[in-house]
């Protein structure tokens, strides 16, 4: 039983690397030699220096970004993020521009209302039911940022390309696709993602933001609402989430050391979902949701002929050892999430299963 | 080398119960039988509502609390805590007491300052370097809560009886002796708590609030600072801190199955505090800080005769293979954490090793 594993195509928490599972595992009740397991170290000891050391190094080697970027450690989630960036950066007078691509842009809108200071939409893709990325967009000529959500695991959409802003800093929610391809960051000031897709655990929410843009920052706000106290602490003003940061680390250890580095996990991920999406692509039972253009790397949604054949396949899959392919409840139909970790093995288990399901139907 | 396990007497993150461990590493690649990781699992699913359901019902029952009481498990440490607190609880007009016990007092105060709500301070020990708990307080008469943390892990002082406040509801900073005791809870409000000290890993911080104060909670907030949004959904608004909420309920299980519930909790946290205490008194080498009738169950600090001697006693105790003896970074010399997980085996290893040293340094 204890070795019995599924694929796994959840959509958040997700599949972890089994490698830096089973490390986890063997180090549990002794970490590096202390004695202790992880969650019993202290944070201001010298073992977990190191931890959080070495994710930061790693986090800013593979996305080949200098000391003019902090990496922080924050809990909350992305939506404490919805809530914290406009608090930050908006101050009296200031405003942002927002791309309106599905849920959790809206979320991200929302936060900004109830704090008066509103994002403007510049761009939704809501009259296709947000399936499609918005392009030749006209920002705010004194926008302060631009929000964008990189990826929407509900309607399986994310940007390949991303906006031209003359100037205007993106800040992006990169929940669902950060560290899974090579990134032009000179265009971001900022960008975050909880960890619970590509990285990590729940509870722990990493952030990237230049240092330039966060000297913009409001001044005065509670301690741990404020952007500077975590970059003038390392992420320790307060104990951190130590098991997220360490976890966190291990897989950025795995991105580099095992797979290769971001263009060698991208070339990787662009053959898994080309396995997939081809397979839809030929098929005359199933269909993407997305269009072609704009479909996500990450979160594959697609539609059975009905919702009851969609339903037997889900269970169907369940029952063969294929977890998490239901679509998000808000929207229905399926979804396979397919982030870093999911493997080629996965990816051929899926599709047999589904050659095999539309087969029985079809006949 | 996995099997080495160190005294620990971390002030937090800290021990946790070995058998807590064991399971969760017995079950770390395959959780409840469903082929995942308990961090690859959906906090949407049926396994992970039993873990919250589960953590929930026996965090209530542990603590004699019906469904006039909301669990809650929310991020950002107690830390965050002190900000959401006058946020969601000090409309316009309204204020609030707080007794100042030392350096966490202090930061829950300059959260509330920073808001423009601040506390008024009713009392502090600072006269005599927080090394007691102050009694008869005289409190305001329209104050809407009184703010206490109710051990001080620095100073190592601890409430053992509540002050008297005639009505006005407390609310607590427990993070470092939660579930280590029986508590009168009709006299609270709300107590939180950081779970790395008594209760789990960092990053997760658990929240009990009464509903009737809740009620009186400011209504428009950020969604992800306003308790009502964890109150409403089951703390999952968002993704929740799965691994740490999921580590809470071992331990809570650990605590009401194994160890017999917060009556005997509380007898073995006295029968260890004494080995310990009792020592010390009989002793003319090692002194404790804090006063007789103030003196914490948790964190005993203790000096030696000079800070030469105390270098020397962390560095020979880390070498035998106790750990964390070393007082908090703002005031120097001893400290020893015995939380709920520190056994009485660890206790007699601390005791005798003590002994030994100052038999050595004073022959």
């Amino acid at each position: 039983m204890t070795d019995h594993r599924i694929y796994n195509f959840n959509a958040g928490p997700a599949a972890l690397p089994l490698p830096v599972l089973k490390q986890i595992q063997s180090e549990f009740l002794n970490f590096a030699g202390s004695g202790m397991s992880v969650t019993e170290i202290s944070h201001r000891s010298s073992y977990f220096d190191a931890v959080i050391d070495d994710a930061v190094a790693r986090a800013k080697r593979l996305l080949k970004v200098g000391d003019d970027w902090h990496v922080l450690f924050i809990q909350g989630g992305a939506s404490m993020q919805f809530a914290m960036i406009p608090m930050n950066f908006l101050k009296d007078g200031e405003h942002a521009d927002l791309i309106n691509t599905g849920t959790w842009s809206a979320k991200a809108m929302k936060e900004s209302q109830i704090q008066n200071t509103p994002y403007t939409m510049v761009a939704s893709s809501e009259d296709k039911d947000f399936s499609y990325i918005p392009k030749d967009i006209k920002f705010s000529a004194d926008a302060k940022f631009v929000h964008i959500t990189s990826n929407n695991t509900i309607k399986g959409t994310q940007f390949y390309n991303f906006p031209e802003t003359d100037g205007i800093p993106l800040v992006a929610d990169m929940s669902s696709d950060i560290y899974s391809r090579p990134l032009p960051m000179d265009k971001f000031g900022m960008i975050y993602a909880g960890a619970q897709k590509n990285l990590g655990p729940s509870g722990c929410c990493m952030v990237l933001v230049k240092k330039d843009f966060l000297e913009t920052a409001n001044p005065k706000l509670p301690s741990m609402l404020a952007y500077k106290t975590y970059a003038e602490k390392n992420s320790m003003y307060n104990t951190p989430p130590c098991f997220g940061v360490y976890t966190i680390g291990l897989v950025l250890k795995w991105i580099e050391e095992d797979m290769g580095g971001l263009e060698k996990m991208q070339e990787y991920n662009i053959k898994k979902a080309d396995v997939l999406y081809d397979f839809i692509d030929d098929s005359n039972f199933y269909r993407t949701t997305a269009e072609k253009d704009s479909r996500s790397l990450m979160n594959v949604t697609f539609r059975l002929p009905s919702e009851d054949l969609e339903k037997e396949f889900i269970a169907k899959a369940t029952a063969q050892g294929l977890g998490g392919l239901k679509g998000h409840r808000s929207v229905g139909g399926c979804r396979a999430s397919i982030y870093n970790a999911t493997t080629m093995e996965s990816m051929s288990a899926l599709v047999a299963f589904m050659a095999s399901f539309a087969k029985e139907k079809s006949s």
